[in-house]
């Protein structure tokens, strides 16, 4: 397998968009084929994660419309689902064609445009990631997932509700804090522990989760150019090397022994690591899926950075700040930057290719040269993980 | 690049089930997996198509359950979509992760039940393969788009429509002889020239198409195991090899010149024929997607098995008959063997290895050694080319 680099990366500011999806993606493209010095001639093929088109906007097979929109010609594109994993497994498959020696340059991305349902019919239409025939079809949704990972944590570590719900509120403001220092960030606002704990400004939505511990709906679409070793070196001036991949999954939740324990999660670092020869100590900085606050807290313990029941606690000592011994989400995450579903893995890939070149201003991660990201699909059925260097 | 071979197949009866569409897969793919002589345990990834789940049955992200349910364990599980070609997208991918050395074996399939909403609803649904700014919002389906395919391709070359129509129905009727062969063929029906142009048996759907021009929604899954060389050589005494893969895009209608030359469809099978070192006159079966009859005239056409223009006089000599100078879909295509969107690219290579095999019985192309699969999704925004021999 050969090396595999990122050259340009483009991003659009992540909330509410009139366009369509195709349209966000050609701008999020067009960036990141200008950044990446390659001709867009030179793309081999497109390679899209999206989730909720055909809901939202009725439109299928939108990798085709796509790559149409971005003027690739008729270069294979293929549309990637796995529901909030799905940019990621179009991100891993395009490091694969190009590292396998049969494309030398592609496009990889996700677009979405999950604020037009507005909240309440999204939740309900989205929780169609979960298994269909014992869980959506009950009335479970995402939010209850994750509200149920919370008491199980809390049961299993010891670790009370209420102190529980402060470590996630540390998550909350943490993540709000580097949003605010995001441009291109959906929720930039600074709040308190207070903010997410207080039922007025912070409505309950799925016990114990309040409306500051999730992620927001956003509209939004990012894209990178992967080329090989020889046309990065050539091309660009700060590759961004892909140094490891993987993936893994399981099913519905109740095939899933522990909601604290990701096994998919487990399986997808275990492969990212043993690639890269790395562990996690090694990695500067990461961007990781928290779609809720709890599942930040969950994550940071699967991928290894603290040891299992202490990921609240390192959150709630600043362990996990810009600064701190493991910067996590320096972009704000899906909880501030925001979560265009099917465009979000590769978002995080976008932050970063810009942490490892060191291009991220005052949110910048200093001296960092390795970064993870880590996605999370479904009930907990998909994960990607990707590690670069610099 | 290595060598990748099909070993094991496997599909289910198409038609109507009251099994879930995860079901269904499951039963196709133990049957491929048996079949292969591989242990389920050394399966390293799924890769599956699938077009219509959400809207079926309101389930998303359906490869992770996938996997589960044939009980694969934590295995990468990625769902492709790219509107009827999505199945053959997940088995392009599936080679290239064989053929890279990154996998050993892995599970290729796809799963539909299209048959849920009805037809009438499942063709507006799934006009959402279409452009949804400019064409599905006006009212256009996909038979309205094969309609004026037809009214270009009579203009075109001269065929006036009441012949072009009966070279149509040659289509119909030599597959609708080719799935009575076929024991899990969907329609099982004998039909002649005046069954399809009778306007009482075969109603009007979109001119100049009338019913039995169209192919049928059905529910099926098809799945087969893909492995390196010398895994298959190993294990499997017939293996059946992946020659060359080709896949090609184009966005709306409106940014197509000519509906009766698609141009996805030229980019895959130049890029499959060149891979594989062979030419149109060297490949001995082939099954191409005739989703209406006149599609399947201009796939013959495209893939350089005749010449423009003349396709529809070539099906109505016969020459695409078994035993005739190019067998095209010897299981009865999509019009009579089914057509269960996401798995139909799977289930044509399913019959191509069989055929290859020589395990087809009475629709036995004799002497196959050379197969090709074609698969068109949506409004010609996507098509794959894979070339097998035995």
């Amino acid at each position: 397998m050969r090396e595999v680099a990122v050259l340009g990366v483009g991003m659009t500011k992540f909330g509410k968009t009139e366009k369509t999806s195709v349209e966000i993606f050609a701008e999020a493209a067009v960036d990141a084929v200008r950044e990446s010095g390659v001709r867009r001639g030179d793309i081999q093929a497109l390679f899209l994660g999206n989730v909720l088109g055909d809901f939202e906007e009725g439109q299928m097979n939108m990798a085709a419309f796509c790559a149409a929109e971005v003027g690739l010609g008729s270069v294979p594109a293929t549309r990637f689902e796995g529901a909030c994993a799905s940019a990621t497994l179009a991100l891993i498959s395009a490091y694969v064609w190009v590292a396998s020696g049969r494309y030398d340059v592609v496009l990889a991305g996700g677009t979405e445009r999950a604020t037009v349902m507005g909240t309440p019919l999204a939740t309900r239409t989205f929780a169609m990631g979960q298994d269909s025939r014992y869980e959506s079809s009950l009335g479970l949704t995402f939010p209850g997932v994750f509200g149920m990972m919370c008491h199980q944590y809390s049961h299993k570590y010891g670790v009370p509700l209420a102190k529980l719900k402060e470590q996630m509120a540390a998550v909350a403001v943490k993540n709000h804090d580097n949003g605010l220092m995001n441009p291109k960030a959906h929720l930039r606002r600074k709040i308190t522990v207070e903010t997410v704990l207080d039922p007025e400004k912070s409505p309950m939505v799925a016990d114990p989760l309040q409306l500051y511990d999730c992620c927001p709906f956003s509209d939004g679409a990012a894209a990178l150019v992967l080329a090989c070793g020889d046309a990065a070196r050539r091309l660009h001036g700060k590759p961004v090397w892909v140094a490891g991949v993987g993936q893994g999954s399981a099913g519905a939740l109740y095939r899933q022994k522990d909601l604290t324990i990701v096994t998919a999660r487990e399986e997808a670092a275990r492969q990212a690591y043993r690639q890269a020869g790395l562990r996690p100590e090694d990695i500067d900085v990461c961007e990781l899926h928290d779609c809720f606050t709890i599942a930040e807290i969950v994550a940071t313990e699967c991928l290894g950075f603290f040891p299992y029941g202490t990921g609240g606690d390192a959150a709630e000592r600043g362990r996990t700040r810009i600064g701190g011994g493991v910067p996590v989400n320096p972009s704000g995450g899906l909880k501030s930057k925001g979560h265009p579903i099917g465009a979000t893995g590769v978002a995080q890939a976008v932050e970063i290719a810009q942490q490892l070149r060191g291009e991220c201003g005052e949110r910048q991660v200093d001296g960092a040269r390795t970064g993870m990201i880590d996605t999370l699909g479904g009930d907990l059925g998909t994960v990607c993980s990707v590690i670069f260097r610099s």
